[in-house]
């Protein structure tokens, strides 16, 4: 799985285009496009190309996951599922079904959260999951998933 | 939260497009097109501008609420969210995401119904709900609306 | 059902007669008799007659109602159960046994509170529900009973 | 526990005072008047004394059955405790407490109903349980506890 | 449903034979012979004619229930389905299948002993319940039969 | 909250008038009124007034909490709810509508007991809870009462 | 319900475009579209006309149902609703709504997998349920739904 | 698993012999002979053997599974487990044990009846499983499991 | 309860007779006959008399507990219930109600497979239990029965 | 069980070395060492003994609890388990298994707290149990224990 | 793994240094040096070595088990985990992550005892499991450790 | 919260000494050592200091982390709690009593392995969490305590 750039699709799940304006107490004042550029710039350091998009479509994210897996042009997705990560089984078998080598990222802590909060139908096909870190939590599953791409 | 003419959004969900045609001893012999005419009338004694929408797709209404939250053109949203009522975490952070004035009505007594009707996961962001009236229940939501926003 | 002037009976549960006294945050400040006062001048504009009563014995409760069931004085039965709301199963069977058209109303949205409030064993029996519209919830109750006995 | 005659003390919960009038299809068309003239019958055959008492009221029932124990003038309480069957884990206490004989009886066939009506809290602590005989239980209840008093 | 003689078939389920020898403390020192013999003069009493069968084996027992329904020679059945109460819905589907007027005897008060006793699949399907009166709900069962037969 | 003489009002529950008489294996052979005797003389040593009220009506209770709340002429209850403590949400209600500083108290160790007596509803809005500790339950309340009061 | 030739609507939910590629081990080596063949050669001999569609979008499918119930120009719909199966109550509403009879289409024996692939909110309102049988399932749904028309 | 003629046991458990007979609304109006004879019809069709038992006692039909696994003259079994379905784990050891390809067949659709009916413990050791197609479904099931066998 | 040479049973319940025939990987390769020679020689060394049955039907099965218990001519039953563990209620109640000494075993190490496994009705009411040894276990529980017998 | 001082161990489980530094809001400012002063000043005015142990260390607490069960020199423990309370069944069967007379105490009232909160494994083996009293509760339940013990 | 002296390592967990002095009508009158002797003979009959340790503490448990596992001078382990069964997944890694060939053994039938004593943790990693053999149950574990050491 | 250099303590809980070892399928075969020179090469370049401790005794752990929490000489804690995730409340209460800034990491997916495995009691009062990385899980949470310390 190494090619020359490392690419990597960001997936941002239902609600996320109202990031810093959402409950900035639970997510933060950054709108999802200063995250955007944020990761960008990491991109740039590690050397990997990065694609954002955000849907609040539950079907597109579905496709999307199907252009991202084995065989594609992408080698990860980053996602963050929003509420889908609760009850989304489609996307679970989007990224089992399509081989997509996913990481799980929730900016808030979930587990600090209401109680239907704390279970996810995604992780059990995740490669990793980074919960609670704030946005920073992107640029962390981007750093694992380029480790990993080139390991 | 005081303009001239206060603004209500109705949001009708999955299958509500059906109404008059599907299952009348439930839903009653109505159509959605009578409903809103009866609305529009009522919003003409209240003094106030609504507008109508439907949609089968979930993302759709997410979107709808987005635009309709705090600092919108509308000061209010009377929405039946059909079956999503029961599963749609993404309308739930839609709702309290976007900072909206929701009021949720349901045609049928839904307590008297299956047990999976028995449970909302909207109804704990929504500054108020109407439930088991038939039609008559968005009136009664765009009075309470009407009411509150003039208070 | 429709004779010269329509009667509603208004029965409220055990501790709302510390309305306005009880979690103000939560119940609001006007006391049981302001909103008599209100529901009042309500039924006056609406043509019809209403009484109001409160207990805090259930047993008090259930024979009100048997006393405002099918082919009593009374049309319909507005009530706010309080706690008796999540475990009185003697005052649902007054409701069907007597067969009382019964509007149930909650002031505060149970859905947004503790985890007990969350089901009511009145419901499935009711005509209609209103749930945290404030005291307003007992006037949309009236108008929809009103409405309906004149149908 | 013998005496010259035996006595044995009817209670009927909350509702049963609608006896007749209340879902005939479910309950029959017996008042409780015709069922106690029926019992009154049964008791003349049998030799023994009865009373009939009916309260919508929990405490009084509870009350009664204090009233009713080891040592009272009673030897056997016949109860069809209505709703309170469910959840008053009081009428219970007092059962035990007092060391009543206890016969409950449900007229209709609870397990045929609602989910709510399939648990008893007071059948632990009866001496029999006859469910879903019509108004012919209370009499079968009644030959069981003179048949064992007797005993 | 009324001939010259009614005809009603007592079944035992498994360990049944064991009774008198089994747990006395709970059952009762009465083998099935002598509850066979009680109920026998019983039946006499009141002019019917019964027949008993016990078996370990729960086939037996639900070809037994398909012979005593609707149409056959039999005008109910009394059973003490023993433990097949807690699991045989085969049993079940027999009774509601043969159109059955089934009463369910157990001697011993179910609900006083083990959780898993508490619950009975039969029930629902049953004409009537008889619990916790000893080797006497046999008789009790008789008796209702013979009335509803002969009502 | 400190005047000259604290005052508390004692509250006990259903059927706690067969203290003494019921099942003194678990409570103890000590009547009510010993126990009140006995509670006197040490509200005495510790320079308060107690009153003592006893009841089985659950809306009886209701009433006395609510007239011994804040602002009263009671600094705080002791109570021992009985059977309520496991189904009354009004009480609760009551005790959190009226702000009553409540201490609970249960002669018995519920917690060893039948599994339907491990949980209070009314626990959660309680100043302080003592259990199993028999009657002198209700004076370890009253000196923490006390102390808390005059602190 | 007869005319010349019946037409069957065949709806596939989420991820089913991916067929062959995903899990071949689970569901086999055939695309979707060499399905669609061998269904259609199947239609044929059978003298009926079917139409296929796909999309992983919920809010389509529950469309493609509205515009497929009773009175619209298709006798039956074959539906494989993906992961839809478990949560979407908006398609099982738009099957009773529009009055669809649906023959509800598994590849995999869904009950030997993970324990959310158990549970389908679908299958209540179904006229017919294939499991298990790989894509022959297809066709078995063809042969039923076929036969029932014409029957 | 090909030899010139396959056969295909046909297994009924209990209470099937009422078919016809036993609740025709839900099972249709055909006996079990008159299934036997539409399903020997389509055998000959397909040029495979039939051969059909039936009985009301689990251990039977745990032997006959036994003698028609892996090895044994029959090629599959194609069974209707009546109540067995949803408690034999004996039944469900007898197929997985004794290597039997199974078809579950159930006439009636047991999602849309009680609870209990909803869970079958055979299923996750089935070949293929077909619901509520009413008696055309073991011929569905004779048709794919011939397909199967001679692939 | 010491003879000359004490008897024990071995009874092995469904499906028991496809060992080493059945899942040879959970199982082992031993039939049961080879398990019986192996049992007996140790019967020998031990100095006992041992007899063995295996059953498909439960009420045999049940019928042999109660040839067994206190007073037979049997001093202790091996048993192996297979499936008959999970549900068989009939089986535990003719072993407390015989007074059959039991010892269970399990081949296999049941709460390492399937969920439903974990459970065993029979346990409760039996003097020891070996699982997950292999049929090594049925040795070790003669030891243990002989040994308790002798003590 | 009356010496000429009684001893009383207090020991104290994790976490509440941190006492008055951990949540003061929750578990109020004093220190462990000062309870442990304002411990033994009550314990010189009611003469008994008194010593005072924590540890983070489960097997430790359990080791404790066995030196000061039934014929050690203690006559009885007062402890605070911490969040042992919610899982340490070793702790609990050092108690039962060595006879500690244990008074359970709670600083907080944790059954408004989180859910994990409000149950104790040890409660049902406990002498007594005092919550939610803040650190008097350690004083009170040295009263229970010392009148217990002189009783 | 075949040595010449198989060793062996019994592990007792916390409260079994209490044996023969705790609830000696569950566990027996021998203590742990009783056992460790009977056991320690056997081990000479056997030809192999055992060593005994005991300890309250988890921690301590789970080194133990680390350095007795594949690879280590010992071949299997005998372990009673006492009150860790039932929550120490610590323990439960150990077994499986050092590869310990574990025999689980209980003294009592804790199938008969408390609901929480029915669930082991630990069972799913076990070699075999012994239950309520008394301290039999030591030596049966022993036999068949060696045994299979030696197979 | 910004010193020279920042300090952060990584603990490692029960059987993580294993690491390498244990499961190298699931776990990875480097060891602890390995793991740690790793991440102070890492912690070298981010400027920090990092201190290892691993642990089988969770009183040491809780210990630990009250060493580490607000005020102490440790920014943060990097903690992977090991088994004791899954039921430690008292290293719950020591993260939050001590206002531990606390990252927790897992190396395997836990989502993807056993039930009990999905449910940390930790993560409530962690600051993030990452899972599933494998051991570059340590090196992220260290890059994220070091930006966050750092802000």
């Amino acid at each position: 799985m190494s090619r020359e750039l490392p690419r990597v699709l960001f997936i941002n799940g239902p609600n996320l285009n109202l990031l810093g304006r959402r409950e900035p107490g639970v997510y933060g004042s950054e709108s999802l496009a200063d995250v955007e550029r944020r990761v960008r710039r990491r991109a740039g350091d590690l050397g990997c190309e990065v694609e954002f998009r955000q849907s609040n479509i539950e079907g597109e994210v579905v496709t999307w996951l199907q252009e991202a897996g084995e065989g594609s042009g992408f080698d990860a997705v980053v996602m963050n599922p929003g509420a889908f990560t609760h009850y989304s089984y489609a996307i679970r078998d989007a990224i089992s079904g399509a081989k997509v080598r996913l990481y799980e990222v929730h900016i808030s802590n979930v587990h600090a959260r209401e109680e239907f909060r704390h279970h996810s139908v995604v992780s059990a096909v995740a490669a990793g999951i980074v919960v609670g870190m704030g946005t920073i939590g992107y640029e962390l599953a981007l750093d694992a998933a380029v480790r990993t791409i080139r390991a």
